[in-house]
């Protein structure tokens, strides 16, 4: 997923900045009983049902990495429209877009040795977007880099010819905010390395791992421009020896041969399934995961998870005696590792088919398995209350009523931009860097137990948001 | 390192058979006061040195991976030479070997991919001795077997032209005790495959993690046969999938390239260095650690951390206003994962020199950078009292007193199965089997201040067992 978008996200899309539990002169809001009841009956049975894991098992296992664009992404939507069928889904359908597609275009590998001073391999994967060497390769002396800032910094330095290898290390927090910092070079550094003559960019890994993978992930292109240079992140173990050979001051040199590039045009596709509200069908709760994946892992944490997380939710509130009284929609996103593109469509098609204004809340889930810790929303100052009190429902599985300026997850943004209200379950993403954007997000990193308490708060959260008689944008702030 | 061969050597070169706690009879030995102080100093010394993580780090950064018989090993054997000589030991030199040369011949990767039923690439590595598919690869269908013990008692599967798996888990614990059994597949279950037609074999990583690497290491060769078919090992993610395909009772096929095979003769050796005996310079207390690593991690676990633990040790001793009274040999083996090549090689050289029975204590460090627990010894009755009091100078870096059967590490075998004497500072393993083999065997996997306490017994041991006037093969027991 995308974290540094979310940010700038949230704060355009903002609608009330007083923190929740601080608005003292609103009157609480009392969930009706029966409703309350069957949320903790919900609760109760999403915290004994496997089916979660067993969607992202299947996923994971049948599909495995599915690379927006690729024949693996198009047996992926395959693989959802059929499991939401299988799940009783109504509506069930695919929404075909087009996407620029980019491959590795060689393996899950690519081939990355130091040869001078001390000649060994080193781990490295190309970052999306970026492109091949020669056939048969190229070398180049390293131009080193300690950190994003101190590139950006420099001014003297012959980059002409050169590998420029930029550090920065990323920490491991519970929000997972580090990210966005260390992710700066992977956005752009390329464009002053090309732009200086360089041959090719290298990055310390960006995830917080310590295994030796390198932590991949699509690079920024400002006006459409993609790199010609290749771009690659090399793992944290591999950095740390291209630090300790720069602090030497001995003049190094790494080899690379990459396939990587821009392939032409390809198709893409949402993938979407409904539980039509009983009384106010037209009105939309919309919650889903990103269907798309990097190819080196099996996508099991991003987004294999959200899928599964929504779609087990969703099926489990259609299995209540009768449906909520608005429509819950679980949108399987593709393309969005790429650039949200999949998430752009969706609000496209709903400016198009004029339904943008029936979405009534929104929520991603797409920040692994783990368990849910915090209830964040962004809604209206009138539907403040109605939030507190979902999250009161929510308080036993340990989460924390967060503030009212959360985003909704980085496929929901052309929506939050939109207006659309928006609700956050925030998962613990202590470790979700260790994993994410590697070959090991695989199926054995999710934990079952922190999986089912974090589908009982999707369950609860989205019944309560498609039950309640509430207008969650009502009482919009004035712009400023 | 080889650990499962360590149980066999023990046995037979065990020469007493009481535990020495439980030797009540024997009167206590009594250190004299001034070895006690000087032992005392320098584990002090040794707590605030960080000599040994120099070496470590030195030896990972500029030579890295170095498989036996490969210039790496080479250029390991002039580094250990100068390490050396820098350090002040005496009589550097090198001993010369012959061995059969293997490689993977490629990458550290190989490409491998699970084409039906779902079709996406695994994270497979060739074991040590495998052969080579077509230069264009070779795909089969894969016969599973849930265990080694599985394999073994089949009898009417069709293996002709299959691929053969073999699952089976290992578990960790602090002794590594689990690696043996999980190692039977690996060494032979190659004999069983081929011998009924199998086209490759793949077994579960042996290791204990579930980082999308596999283990690698050498298999047996009974009658110094080699595979003719490839023989890879699956990461345990992978081996997972394998698994729920299997359940699933889905035909499987994997698809694979590999270029391993042997490469005929090649040069390896042993490098030594002394402290030589202010007394009796002839009695050698032979520490060390082995050179050679796998090629896919840079080996500072197994064994960098051997060779930087011993060399420290002796350095620190060799810092002390006197030599011991005895010689202090180090000698950094080479090509001990193949086979302990090196280990033979110094046998037979001491049997060539006439000076086998001159050494008078022997141990290796060869299980990681673990904190020491538990000293174990292997002497003859009338010397444990020593060790005992030795042992006493270890327990306040909260080790304990093991028993007298221990082995004295890999390298130590022929010395132990030709009588000499051992010691043993057993390193906790809980987690050697998380990196062990893999391409994660990389310095950042240091704990430094574990690395201290390991240095400071090794210290201790390797200074007292040069220093007191003590026969440690004194008293042997009768063969039964």
């Amino acid at each position: 997923m995308i974290r540094s978008l979310i940010i700038g996200a949230v704060s355009f899309a903002s609608v009330a900045c007083a923190h929740a539990q601080t608005d003292e002169a609103a009157p609480p809001f009392i969930i009706p009983a029966d409703i309350a009841e069957t949320a903790q009956t919900l609760k109760s049975t999403a915290l004994e049902s496997n089916l979660g894991f067993r969607i992202i098992e299947d996923l994971t296992t049948q599909i495995g990495p599915r690379l927006a664009g690729t024949p693996q992404e198009a047996r992926a939507r395959e693989w959802g429209m059929a499991k939401l069928k299988e799940l009783g889904f109504e509506n069930v359908r695919e929404e075909p877009f087009e996407l620029d597609l980019w491959t590795r275009g060689h393996s899950v590998y690519e081939e990355v040795t130091l040869t001078a001073p001390y000649p060994q391999p080193l781990y490295a994967i190309s970052l999306g977007g970026g492109g091949a060497t020669p056939e048969e390769g190229s070398e180049a002396e390293v131009v080193y880099f300690a950190s994003y800032d101190a590139l950006k910094a420099d001014t003297v330095s012959d980059l002409a010819g050169k590998i420029v290898f930029v550090g920065d290390r990323m920490t491991a927090s519970r929000t997972g905010e580090g990210y966005g910092w260390a992710n700066r070079k992977r956005r752009d550094a390329w464009v002053m390395a090309e732009d200086r003559g360089a041959t090719a960019l290298f990055i310390r890994s960006v995830g917080t791992s310590n295994n030796r993978f390198a932590h991949t992930g699509m690079m920024s292109f400002p006006e459409g421009r993609h790199p010609k240079i290749p771009a690659l992140s090399v793992s944290n173990p591999d950095a740390d020896q291209i630090e300790r050979i720069a602090k030497s001051g001995e003049v190094m040199k790494i080899k690379l041969k990459t396939f990587a590039g821009w392939r032409g045009k390809s198709m893409s596709g949402n993938v979407i399934g409904e539980i039509v509200g009983r009384e106010k069908p037209d009105e939309i709760v919309v919650i889903g995961g990103h269907l798309d994946s990097w190819d080196t892992g099996t996508g099991a944490l991003d987004d294999g998870a959200g899928v599964g997380i929504t779609m087990a939710a969703a099926k489990l509130i259609a299995n209540l005696p009768e449906n909520p009284r608005r429509t819950i929609r679980v949108v399987l996103f593709g393309s969005e590792e790429v650039g949200l593109v999949g998430a752009r469509a969706y609000a496209a098609a709903r400016i198009e088919d004029e339904t943008l204004a029936n979405h009534v809340m929104g929520s991603e889930s797409d920040f692994g398995a783990g368990e849910v810790w915090r209830f964040g929303s962004n809604v209206g100052p009138d539907a403040l209350p109605a939030m507190d009190a979902i999250g009161r429902e929510l308080a036993d599985l340990g989460i924390i009523r967060g503030d009212n300026e959360s985003g909704g997850g980085p496929d929901m943004i052309p929506l939050a931009m939109a207006g659309v209200p928006m609700g956050r379950l925030d998962q613990n993403g202590e470790d979700y860097f260790e994993y994410h954007h590697t070959p090991n997000d695989t199926l054995d990193k999710i934990d079952e137990d922190e999986l089912q308490q974090n589908i009982a708060a999707w369950s609860v959260f989205t019944y309560l948001a498609a039950e309640l008689d509430v207008d969650f944008r009502a009482g919009e702030a004035e712009a400023e």
